[in-house]
Order: C-alpha cells, then structure tokens, then sequence
C-alpha cells in the first residue's frame, strides 16, 4: 500500500502515519518526491485503506496488490482450457452454446435440439429455474425442466447447461446439468459462489449487470477459492446510460480480462441486446475480439415462445450465423469445435 | 400496450399486428395521427412487447400499465406507517437506526448501544453475516452475532435489524431479529424474496446498487406479493461513472418513491459514500428531502473496527448530527421517534 | 403525442386534458383500455410533453414522432455513400483513416504519412488544435499543424481529416482539409454544428462521452438541416462506471445506428480504449459489427510521441492488423478502399 | 508518480524503466514491498503514464500530482467568497438566482422580476441564446433578450446572469450581464472558457452531464489561470442509468467539492430533476448539505411559457420554498442575502 501525504503535511503528521500503520503490523518505506512525501505500507496484513485516509495529512492511499490470485495470470500464465466431456472452451478453441431461453415442453426441446446438432452445435442451453423481474411472470418449469433437458441431450448427445440460483438446488442441478450457470442477479450471491467452489463441475458464470471487472474476476475467486478450478466467464452486457438497447456488450470486456486472467471468457449477446436482429452482429463482433465461445437463444418457433422469444434466433437463422462465425474464425487462426 | 406503426407502413402491416395481438387475445382500438397510426391493445394479458416490435412496419410498441400492484399509491392512497414495537417509520414518523457494520464483541455492542439508547436511538444494526467481495475477507460471527445483538438490544429495549443472506437462514433470523435487512447485492436474489413474503416481521429491502427504482419496487411487490405487506426501502446509493464518492446517493429517490409509493423510504448514507466525513451532510440532505428515516453506521472504536470503520462515525459525532437532524426535522414538521 | 390517464382519472380531469391540448392546437382520439383511458394528441404542434404530465390524472405522457427527420431512414432508405476524392464510406464500402494525435512537424508527418500510403491507406489524420483536460497541456500547433498536414498529404495524394474546435476557425480548416472532425466534447456545441451545415464538405462527427444514440443522430440533424447532407458518424466509447478501459466501445451503436439512419457509421478504438494492444481486437470487432469505416491512431515514434503515444500504433502493427482486417472483410462481403 | 512493477519483474525490467524515466527528466526512487517493486519517479516534468504502463513488466502507473492548482485549496485554504455588487456566494452566505429558463417578452420578465423581487431574491436569471437539442426548437431572443434582462433588472435593482455560448457572444454579454454562465454541454469548450479566463466578471460554470468532479475542477482550473478569479461552481444533475428523472442529482458533489476547492458550490434543481414537483425537495437537501446558492427557475406563468414550464416553479410555489429554505439556514447557521 503507498500512502500519498499532502503536500503540505509536516514532519509531525508523517510520523502518526508511520506510527498507524506500524502498530498495524507493517513496515514503512519513506520516499520523499518533488510535492508529495509517500509512505510504502510493507507487509502482507488486511487492512481498510479508508483507515489510513482519514488520518491527517493524508491525500490517497493507493492498493498496489491485487485482490485476486487464483484467477490471475500471474498465478498462472497459460490459458486454462475447459473440457466439459470433449467440446473446448479456451485457447484457440471456441465453444458454441445454443438453445432457449426456457425449457417449455419435451416437444419444443426435441425439435431444436435436433436442429441445432445437426448444424454442429454440441452444447445445448434451457432455464428450468427463471430470474423474473416481476413476481407475476412465468418461473420455469423446475426439475420437470431439467429432466427434460437432460434426456433430450443425451437423445442427442449433446451437453447441457442451466441456470441454478440458489444453494439448496445444487445437488438437484449435479444430477442433470454438465455446466452450471450463475445468472447476472447472482454474481455477488457469494453463499451461492462458496457452494460452487465445492462442486466439481464447470460452472459459467455470468457478469453482473454493474460489476467492474475487478469484482466479477473475485466472484470468480470466490469460486476457485473452494477448489473448483472451472469457471467460464460470461460477457452480457452492462446497464448503462443508453437505453436504445437492453444493455450495452462490452466488448472490450474480452481482451482486458484475457490479459489479466486465464480464464476462457464466452459472450451471450442475446440478453446484452435483447433483440434478435443485434444477435448476428454482435456474435461476430465478439469473436472477431477474440470470445472463447458464444451462448445463443434459439428457439424452434420464437413467435410462441413462452420468454424471450424476442431475442431468440430462428433455427435457420442460427445456422447461417453459425457458418459466417466459422468462416471468421478461419482467418483468426481459431476455431470452433 | 400501445403499438406505434412507422409513418410509411400500409394498410397491409397494420392488418398483420392487428391479427396478430388478436390472436394474442387483446382488442385492438386504431387511431390514426398525422404521422402515425397507434394500435392499442387492450386486455389483460401478459405478453412480451418485443414480440410485437419485431413485427414489420412497427415503429414502438409502449407498454402503459405499472408492473407493479401492491407497492403502488394506485392500489393504496395512503402512506404505509410500519410501527417496529411502537417506533415508526412512514408518513411524519422518521426513524433512527444506528450501530456498527458488524457485530464484533459483546463488549463492542454493549458499549455501542449503550450510548446510542441515552442518545435517543431505539434500533441496533449489527452485521452477523458480512458479503464481502473478497473470499479472504472478515465474513461475519454468524449466528453468535445476532445472539450478541439480541442480548444487547433486550439489556437496553431497543430494536435490531441485520442482513439475512439466504432462504435457509431465515428461521435462525426470526428468532433474534425484529427487522430484516435484504443487502444491496441480493435485491434481486428472488428466492430469497419470495421466502420473505412468508415471514410477518418487517423487512428493510435496499436498492441494488444499479437497480432502476422500478425495478427496486418490483423486488418489494415479490415481498408483498407473499402476503408480507411491511416493507421498508432503503436507498444507499447507485453506481455511476464517478468514482470520487464510492456511490452516488440518489437522493432524488425519495420524493419519486414517494410519489409512485406509500411504503417508507429510509436513507444509508454510510454505505452510500463510504467516507466518515460526508455522512453528515447527506444525512441532512436526505432528511430535508424528505426521507422517512435514516440507517447510519455507529462505533464505540471507528479506528479498531473490524470492517467499514472509515464510514463509521464515532459516538459523539453521531450525538452532534442526531441533534441537528433533530431540529431541522422541527422545521420540516416532521418528527424523529 | 399519447397521454396515459391514470386508471383512477374520472370524467371531469380527463375533460381537462382534452381542453388543455385542443388550446395547444392539437386534436384529441380518446381510447379507453383496460385500465387506462388513452388520449391521442393529434397535430405537428410542438409542446413539451411534460407540460401535460403535470396535469393531474395524467400517469405519462409519449412522446411517438421521431425528433429526428434529415438523418433517419424514412427520409431516406439507401444507405448514404460519402465519396471523399474516391475515397468511400457508407454501404459495402470501408473506409481507413490513420495518423498521429498530433501533428508535431513536417517529418513525423512525412514519414508517418509515407508508411501509410505504402499500406495502401488514403485518408490522413493528425490534430491541430487539441482539446485537452488541463490548461497546461500542449494544446497544437495551430494553422502550421494544418498546413504540415495539407503539404504532406499532397505529396502522397492522399486526403485529411483534423478536428474544428471552434466556430472562427471554419474558413481557416476549409482551405487545409477533406474532411472536418468534431470532438466528442463539441458533439452539442450548437452553434458549431449549425456554421458547419453551411460547409459543404464532409463532416465526422463523434459521439459525446455521455450523448445517446438519439442525441447524437440529433447533432447530426443540425448539420443536414443546414444543407449539407455529408455527415460520418463516429462511435468512439461512452463513459461507464466500468474504468478498466478509458471508455466503454459500444459497438451495438454501429447496426443500431444502421438501422435507424442511412448515414454511414465509423469507429475510432485508439480513443475508446486508451490503449494500443487494445486497438486490434476492437477494430476487428468494429468492422464485423458492420463498421463503415475505422480512425486509427499511428505514429512512427509512439514512445517520443508529444500525445496518445500510448495509444498510437507502430506502423508495422498498423500493417498487420490492416491486412487482418482486409481479410475478414472479404468474408463479410465489405470491401475496404 | 508512482510505477507499480509486476510481482515477478525481474532486474533487467526494472533498470528499463528506471532508464525509460530518467531519460524523460525524472529522478528514481525505489522501495521493495512484500509483492512487489515500486518506483517513484521524482521531478516536475510532465508525462502520459500510459506511456510507461506499456513498458514490459510494469503492473500500474499511479499519478500522485493533483493536476489542478489554483482552484485547490492546497493553493488557497481559505473560502473564496465571491461578491456580485453585493450578493455573496461562499462561505456562510448562501446566494439565491432565480428566473424563467427564457425571456420571452418584456412583460413576462417585468412580472417575474418584481414578484421575486418582493421576496428578497436579488439575483435574476434568464436565458437569451437557448442550446437545444433539436435544431427545429426554439433558439432565443438573442440580444433583444439581454437587453430586456437588463432594463427589468436595472428597474428592481437587481443582479443577472445569462448563458454564454461562444467566444464572439462575450463583448456583447459584458454589456448586459453581471455572471455569464457556462451551460453543461459547453463545460469542456475549452476556447470558450480560455476566453472567459480573461474576463473580469464572476463565471456560473454547471458541470457537465457527464464530468467527473475532477473535469469539472480542471474546467475551472481553465478559466483562472487566464486569471479570471470567479468562479462559481453549479452542480446541475449527471447522467445515470435511472431515466425516471430527467437527471440525478449528485448532491454528495457539494461536500466532496467544498473539500477539494475553494470555490463556492451552487445548485440548480430545476434541471437536474426536469419536474415541478421535485424542486422543492432538492433544494431543502442541497442547502442542508452545505450548498453555497441555488439557481431555481420561476415563471410567472409556466403554463404557457416558451420552454421549460413544466421545471418552473409558480411565484407563490417559490415564495413558500424560499421561507422554508431560509428557516432550514438558520438551524444549519448560514444565511441567505
């Protein structure tokens, strides 16, 4: 921690700080500048910054170690690449996840399903538990849901993954799902993450809808902390001031957080932009920055879809998406599997 | 639902929404302006307006009913007063919370509470379970925390409040606690809210750090909605790109909440900007706004406090405010209990 | 306009809102749903919406005409193609403009200029007068930055493009430039954009660090409404309270924009980001998000660069990253020239 | 400024960037923490801190310079109190600026003025030149508006202010007005303010939508180093996610400024919020946290005014707000003039 003094802050007022952060447990490094006398704290003890700005003569305290450690490339350099029963998530493989919004019948998981492994796609997605802003709205179809998923995956023999949202469905969810998805709502859920950390399953886990990227790489942690090493990031969008679009896909978002961590970082722009024509765009957008996979809603017949049909692509719609994707991912050296 | 048909679209496009929201099961009513045609659907249905947006020749489609009932001055006139064991927080009630983020000792509560009570302040808050944002960090003293509470509160009659976590918490929580706190981070952990609709204690439910005050509202309808008709807002500031403060206290919030609502809204100053020194200001701010009470974080020892003690006030600074929040509650006609 | 009555309005309040716009000049459609009696203003009338919404009954007024005329589609479906000296933007057509910052003297820009023509770009960027943050900033080399620039583009036959700051300083850029810029922190500087709709050269105009999509089609308006109809629109990052990044990159802007406008759209990620490894993801992500164009920052010294070094490609790294981007544009059917 | 090394940069990346900084006219210091090496560069020089951020090895950068200077109270600790022929702003004396959004016609500034007038308020406000978004609105009286503001405000005995939106308007604003005010959109028109540095009367400078405070004070920082000493700061709203109001309002601002600057700090809640009804709520809470003035528009009929009636406050509506806000300042002891 660097302690910035004021550039008027005298001897006396130096020496208090010297003294806190002593009793506190660390050494002082003094270091005098042009205007400002700086304070290196030395020592690994927790302490509040806060603590030591409210002391007089304080103008900032500065953090210079980084709050997370597993998810960081410094704790490890190389790309962690997920393998979730052979389909690649990481690296230069890019994973596809595709299906609806919500498990509604057998039928309606059946057809797509079909459609979708017969363009290539190996993961399928539903929600059998939904997060709905309004008490009043459809809240899935519950285990019913995840059944349904899992016999049409395995008809198809594809892999599946859903949303869970609390700690007491876990055990529910590791009977039917390969991948467990923690929603935007959730990121900070952090009773939710700690019981993640003890499953040995990936688990997807979406950012928040106002998370830095700080705190959504400690959610992470949070996870990894209890020793499940599989966490797929998600990018889906974030509240911002522009409201044309449901929320604003922060792209960027993709190469900052392969530069920090190694952790494969996948983009579901159906809920960043809520609407299925800004779907195509914005799928290509992601991995022509370098996405590790993408996770799409497609619907066998959107117009009736019970939620979120608004936003979900059309079968064929998706396979003509799915073969521009290809077709860029070729030229950037990577590819889809 | 109004649908707006673009300026250029036919007889042919406007027949097809037509048809369409029919099916849907709404009427339709046309008019037309001199530029657009509106279509309005009428009925009571529950559809997603994107459906419609996505049809050709729709310009907007603008959704005219509140989603939320219960929480609303429509569905109830008057200003909701919720009496916590004879103190009150609503209409010209204003109510007083304060103690430390968390529960550390016994000997910290009992002090801490002890000069609150002779100050006036009738409700304790006290942290047991702590979200933190980091794995490593202090997570609370868990259910020895809220017995401490309780001992504390029973010495001197006083109230407590403390952040429930999760659904299986609840009962531990009903047995030491008289108001229950929803954090920030789980304002829309839905589980969580629906659980709370059951239980008869009031809950005090704080805006999510980026949630739109609909959507805070619609998070009380779900309490609501489950029967459980106390519900206490708490603003505590919203993420924006000014990072100088740690949030930005929507002071606003309270005379648009109390428009829209008949539920009390109180203030968190402390959370809200992170920093001793400003609570006091905003504090008075939020009183002069017309905030239903305030919930402020209070410490026997700020320096020695486990966590938050750089927002903390120390206890004669809290007796200098209540003082003046006192008399300018006089000038506002309005009353601190 | 439609006036959303509150379901509990009686006969008399909305009688009053019927008179109160009929006054304004506008005809009155009463529709009445479910719960809401509608009120269709109909007329070209201008008034401020909120006006009404302060009469009492009234739940919301809508606001259904588009403010914008000039710069959206119904005015004009095709997409507008603007041709500077055969040089291209708007439809399939790319266009790439690259340069320094700041034009520093006639070497930089001479060896910068002649490496980039080499590469095969035509359109020439470098700064003049700069708008910076702080008063004690290098602020441009005025009237000889653009002279430099002219000379040097010239030499390679190539055009230029540098940012206006100011209303006085019109006739002075119309004898040096192809193309005139306005920064984002002049995007509503009015009475900038309505001298500029008398210019009859082609304008780039930015987005502003804050400006909606609608404000900024707004801005645009300005400039066609005085007559010239040669407006490039250029997405370079919102401000967020995500800091990672300088700016968030919305890149959803670029279909949405395409959607709503005929107006071509460009990208400038030098400025969005704030940092050169940032530049090559976000330009491949621009351009297939459907990018009409790019405004990339090189320099042929970044690290003794006078400004935006950091940001600033080597020239090399330009080269790779253009032939990248010329190769993913053949997949997307576009053609860069 | 501060370089944060990477906790395994070794000794070779470390010499490069002390030999990167003392090639650019810093001295080095370096301290060893417990992760990681951290070097101050020593010295007054000035430097992009991405430019070393880029270096190989180097995990941050951190300026510790504040980069503002005369509007600091490290430059001047005391209150600035800014005396307009005797209204003062600063310090315990709260200055109150009232008046429609526009003049309109001779009669409706006459009305206006002498009600206010009769109240006690000494300082009339009125636009002349309006930005609007929309290029189609209307744009002001122009000088004719000027002119009516003075001869009104000279009849009462009272002080104006007027917005000033180009260089080329400021001779003739200095005939007419006492304190020229620099709207939000034109906060960063860095040659408006450059010009307004050397004027000799007092300058309203609003914040703009989306000006971090630091933009803010840089902005100001602007106009007194051309030495222009007056400036008054308003803070008028910042743009967030929530759209329910127009803007929200960052009270907070005014205790954080008050401790960074100087300068006096007032409050405009007629544009921050959009709505009548909200006024008076924020101005109570911007005079309790401290604010320096107000600048609140009044309309001697908003029914029918030009632009903005639905922000206007009614005669008697303000008188009512005025007496309740100057009883809130003798419990807060400050005093309005």
């Amino acid at each position: 921690m660097l302690i910035v003094m004021q550039p008027n802050a005298g001897e006396e007022k130096i020496q208090k700080v010297i003294d806190f952060i002593k009793q506190k447990g660390f050494d002082a490094h003094i270091s005098k500048g042009a205007d400002h006398t700086v304070i290196g704290a030395v020592g690994r003890k927790v302490i509040d910054k806060r603590d030591i700005e409210l002391l007089d003569g304080v103008k900032e305290v500065i953090r210079i170690s980084s709050p997370y450690k597993l998810v960081s490339r410094v704790f490890k350099p190389t790309d962690t690449i997920i393998d979730v029963k052979g389909v690649k998530f990481g690296g230069d493989h890019i994973g596809m996840i595709a299906g609806p919004c919500t498990v509604e019948t057998y039928e309606q998981m059946d057809e797509t399903a079909k459609k979708l492994k017969s363009y290539g796609v190996k993961v399928l997605r539903g929600g059998a538990f939904k997060p709905r802003t309004s008490p009043y709205a459809f809240q899935g179809l519950g285990e019913e849901g995840l059944k349904i998923l899992r016999e049409v995956a395995d008809k198809y023999d594809m892999v599946v993954t859903s949303e869970v949202m609390e700690v007491a469905q876990i055990p529910m969810f590791l009977k039917y799902v390969d991948i467990l998805q923690v929603g935007a709502r959730n990121m900070q859920n952090f009773n939710l993450l700690k019981s993640l950390g003890e499953v040995r399953k990936p688990i997807l886990l979406k950012r928040g809808l106002s998370a830095t990227i700080e705190e959504w790489l400690m959610s992470a942690e949070y996870i990894m902390a209890g020793g499940n090493r599989e966490v797929i990031l998600c990018e889906r969008g974030i509240r911002t001031f522009e409201h044309i679009t449901r929320n604003t896909l922060d792209i960027s978002a993709i190469p900052v957080v392969q530069k920090i961590s190694h952790l494969p970082v996948v983009v579901d722009p159906s809920h960043a932009t809520g609407l299925r024509d800004k779907v195509a765009p914005m799928s290509k957008a992601s991995i022509a920055a370098g996405a590790n996979g993408l996770i799409i809603e497609v619907h066998n017949s959107p117009e009736t879809a019970v939620c979120d049909g608004a936003q979900s692509l059309y079968p064929e719609q998706f396979k003509e998406l799915y073969d521009e994707l290809k077709a860029l991912a070729v030229v950037l050296k990577k590819e889809f599997n």
